[in-house]
């Protein structure tokens, strides 16, 4: 741990530097793979499922008895926990939906904008030690909500050629409406291009390995749309003397053991509480089945005291974290002060984990000071505005002319003379 | 152009392909200057001025007596018409803003969303022939509505090392605070990075040449937002006999004076009208300042005749024009089943022109098929949607327990004991 007090504002931007990933040499096995898979479809999918998950599928698609299976595989208390979620999450999602915005912006001239599904959308699910079937929720019930009519997911085998049973089962669960399991940068490019067997889509959200980032990313250069460029994922935590530090401890830590490279960082005012902070992380960190990937997430971790709070939402807005924990007496500062910021979460009773699976709020969020600019998924994200004219004849003699000037103005005749067009047959 | 009746549907893609575009040329330069500029700052930025736009200027920030100068260059009838569409922008994004979004997902855990205001934006308005200050409208004012705090505006200099009035007397108008005489690749990259003079934003919006689209795609990989990829841009056009012809081809030719790419097509279900609007194209196109530019585009421009409206509709969703002109006695079925558009204009009296100019909608929209994902530019353009959770003693209660047996399943322990502390403190 790194503890730095009252640091120097010029010396901010070099503290709170994430590490920089290089992905040139990844960029390259991406574009290989993609035109493999432009070119040869399944054939090349079924290549690099070989290669890299070790397995051999013959049938890619998820069929009902496999689904059946899983169903009858997950324990009945799982299923009420994740109903639990499910219920949260799609009911805070739902209440994101709007109505049809009009405004006659001047008498005779109606302008609205309208929401409308992205027809096709693509949820990759990653395998590995953790089964993530609750970025099956995040991702898939907000599509459903949406109105999606595509909702596919990729996801890879493992060795014997299957899927977690609790991934199937919560997919089935959300309207996801065809599942095939193949992962990594194969996932990507088919989803990118379609093949046979896989339908093309026209946005891919969800977390990966960084092959799986740099593949997404590669992914938007064929006209493909992606929820957001992924990096590891980060917490800040604000304390004050009302933090309870043995919670604060245990919210750092929960960061801490999803990755070596996860970013854990504190901030306070008070020295008393930085100190027992630290002293909690050592006890707790000893317990943890994953502790050595959260020891060296921790080795690098930054506390920050700073003189007061004015200073501390300075520093925390620069920074721009993913997921932001407030404990705080004075948490409504914090609350309407916070200008970049992926997911907050407010006093001590409300974890970060209550926000990875169960309160309602999506966790799949910006990373990397992406919070800067991008939103976290949301409803939106499974949707386009489109907008809408209708101009009568009234309104075509109110705007007419200054359409006419504008037109002119910037040299483009054809465009004055479509309204001209119309005005001489309104006079006449 | 090319006519087409009763394509098989076999034949849609071939026939609805965009001319594709190979960057990799540009990529290297694109990366050689950003580079340099990442490493000179300001010097990098006078040098590519330079040699790109022929002038050598001491102070790219533009001054306030520069801003008086243009204010009396512009004409009061132009000023006029600018204030027209000025306030049906205004109006219309205003109406597009969102309140709080609070919803008690389960007793003792609410969460909410709000759009709070991306803090600094870089708005690009390209130079060349037409002084595009219409897209200062479509972008500033949003961005002020949004209430970003540093709006930035960058716009190549003339030869005179001078920008047109007409785009400093609006950027003024709009809240823009800082415009710099800079363009191209190097405006992109300044904006990128920052330098001495120009500050860094965290999104760059506004149209440009290939040189500055491969930018701000470039741009991405540092951890800019950018408003959508660009490409030429692309008017549809349905009429059926209700249409009026001369109309009809004065809308497809202002969409093919933008530029000799520029993508024109004619969708109907009606041979008659079909060789009407081709006879008025002829006749109008003589009359065109820029018809060198139209007669290329409308060279290349196809004109389809189906058998029935559910035909076209299918056709124009698998096209996902930018603009999409429906001029039918049955608008209302193309108005509800339109999937894939950027902005829809319906009826007669509503050209392309209204919305490129003054009826309020936005002329920021994509192009290319990004339509099926990308929305045009709006006012949630400038913000990022965060948001918040406050859990109760109650709350945890009520899901820690579903929250633990997910955690559990998912192998992240850190996770479940940040629940577990708490529900120890509170059960005991």
């Amino acid at each position: 741990m790194q503890i730095i007090f009252n640091p120097k504002k010029e010396s901010w931007s070099e503290l709170l530097k994430r590490p920089t990933q290089s992905f040139e040499d990844i960029e390259e096995t991406v574009k290989g793979i993609f035109k493999e898979i432009q070119q040869k479809g399944d054939v090349a999918v079924q290549k690099y499922t070989s290669l890299f998950d070790g397995t051999c599928i013959e049938n890619i698609l998820v069929s009902q008895e496999e689904i059946n299976e899983a169903i009858s595989l997950v324990s009945n208390e799982l299923k009420e926990a994740i109903e639990v979620a499910k219920n949260n999450i799609y009911n805070f999602h739902t209440a994101q939906k709007t109505e049809k915005l009009e405004v006659i912006t001047t008498n005779g001239v109606s302008c609205w904008q309208e929401k409308r599904p992205i027809q096709k959308v693509g949820l990759y699910i990653p395998g590995g030690s953790a089964p993530l079937f609750s970025t099956v929720l995040m991702l898939a019930l907000p599509a459903q909500i949406a109105g999606c009519k595509e909702i596919v997911l990729c996801t890879p085998p493992n060795k014997e050629g299957k899927i977690n049973p609790a991934i199937l089962y919560t997919a089935q669960l959300c309207g996801v409406t065809k599942i095939f399991k193949v992962g990594g940068i194969q996932a990507i490019g088919a989803l990118t291009f379609g093949t046979e067997t896989i339908p093309k889509v026209y946005k891919i959200f969800g977390p990966g390995n960084q092959f799986v980032t740099v593949a997404k990313q590669y992914a938007t250069q064929f006209g493909v749309g992606i929820d957001m460029p992924a990096g590891p994922s980060e917490l800040l935590v604000y304390a004050d003397e009302s933090a309870n530090a043995a919670f604060v401890a245990s919210d750092l830590l929960s960061q801490a053991e999803h990755g070596k490279d996860s970013q854990v960082i504190l901030v306070t005012t008070s020295k008393d509480i930085l100190k027992k902070v630290e002293n909690e992380i050592t006890k707790q960190i000893e317990e943890l089945p994953r502790k050595e990937i959260a020891k060296v997430a921790i080795e690098n971790s930054r506390l920050f005291c700073v003189t007061n709070e004015k200073v501390a939402l300075e520093l925390i807005n620069e920074y721009a974290p993913e997921h932001f924990i407030v404990c705080s007496k004075n948490e409504d500062f914090f609350v309407s002060g916070i200008e970049n910021a992926g997911s907050i979460f407010i006093g001590n009773n409300t974890p970060e984990s209550a926000g990875d699976y169960a309160s309602g709020t999506n966790h799949t969020l910006p990373t990397n000071g992406y919070a800067k600019t991008y939103s976290g998924v949301n409803l939106d994200s499974f949707m386009k505005a489109m907008t809408f004219q209708k101009i009568t004849e009234e309104g075509m003699l109110n705007i007419g002319k200054s359409i006419e000037i504008m037109a002119e103005s910037e040299g483009l005749q054809a465009h004055k003379n479509a309204v001209s067009l119309r005005l001489k047959e309104l006079i006449k």
